[in-house]
């Protein structure tokens, strides 16, 4: 087994109880309501720097240029595709200029930003690595519960993030991140222990940030 | 006047002498050989791998994401236009896969992959941004002289490599990048003198570059 699937296999409790969390389950069915989309897409908007930034990272720590290159494109159409998501969406959901700009962060968000940024200045491939392949297969797994585009909700703001993390690009993607860690992984013991302390963080994350998306109101 | 028009007034020697070096000469009018072309190519082709990465630490560095995004999109469009560039003159110039993946490097090559390189590892914008600019506004300048489309050479090894460095896509990406480094261009004497030294050096080893590629082969 490689190291991905090995740490995976590890931190399953939290893997799965993010794949398949009721913001997932209502995301699905499009029983998601505009507040707690809302909410989730201002807080999520807020990683498009430091995501950016691990991906320029990524690149430039990279050992060779197939892999540069394979981040060069990712990062090509990060720059359009996704951006163009998030604008739509808070235009129909009318969110405020400062909330896309400068929203108050919940904890999740800013302890994600600081995993990000952190992985960033150790300029260390396989950590920058763990960081990217967590935040990119966790959502290739759960969009891939959305099963035939023929059962998605009818509504974009819904349909079209799933399809963001489920087309065959994506999901090559996802391979060769998981592919390129299983091929970068440390040999000796403490590195291989800090990059899976970083993997296990990142998957703890992504499970408070579905959590903190679904707080009421009065407690986020 | 700017920081960016500043250094290129300082550096107008080399700056002048690599705009419009009888390489460029050659290569606008048509006349460069088949030999010149395929050694400048081999030799410019090895800088892919640097120049990726030092974009890559370009987004990483950068101090806001409408910044990253840009250099984003620069690396999204380079891992696709100028690679098919190389790909179709090394075909048609019968360039063997030795010369394409690990060629002998002329010292000029050699010392420019090492400023790129030096650039990277200080993780400072302006470092980055001056290597950047350099090679990238240089070239616009060269370019600039072939004028209108229809002078320019017939064959699309020399028209394409034109082409790709005079349209308005990058032109744009030129005046952004004198903007950007207008903007961050530092303050204190010390660091403003090392971003010139890095300037300097860099416009010193275009000019270098085009001698090589014209240098008599038992000489390179």
């Amino acid at each position: 087994m490689g190291f991905a699937n090995e740490l995976r296999n590890q931190y399953a409790e939290d893997w799965d109880a993010a794949v398949n969390h009721p913001f997932v389950d209502q995301l699905l069915d499009g029983s998601l309501s505009d507040e707690n989309l809302r909410r989730y897409l201002v807080q999520d908007y807020q990683f498009c720097d430091a995501f950016t930034a691990l991906l320029g990272q990524a690149v430039a720590s990279a050992p060779s240029l197939p892999s540069r290159l394979v981040f060069a494109r990712v990062l090509g159409a990060f720059a359009s595709d996704e951006n163009t998501y998030f604008q739509d969406c808070f235009n129909e959901l009318d969110v405020p200029e400062a909330d896309r700009t400068a929203p108050a962060l919940g904890s999740a968000t800013r302890d994600f930003d600081n995993l990000m940024r952190s992985a960033l200045a150790t300029r260390s491939y396989p950590e920058v690595l763990a960081v990217l392949l967590v935040a990119e297969w966790l959502y290739g797994d759960w969009a891939a519960r959305a099963g035939d585009p023929s059962e998605w909700p009818a509504h974009a703001k819904h349909a079209e993030w799933i399809r963001l993390h489920n087309n065959p690009e994506y999901n090559a993607w996802v391979t060769w991140l998981r592919e390129e860690f299983d091929a970068v992984g440390p040999a000796d013991a403490a590195s291989r222990e800090r990059v899976a302390e970083t993997f296990a963080e990142a998957v703890r994350l992504e499970r408070a940030f579905f959590d903190a998306a679904l707080l009421p109101a009065e407690v986020f």
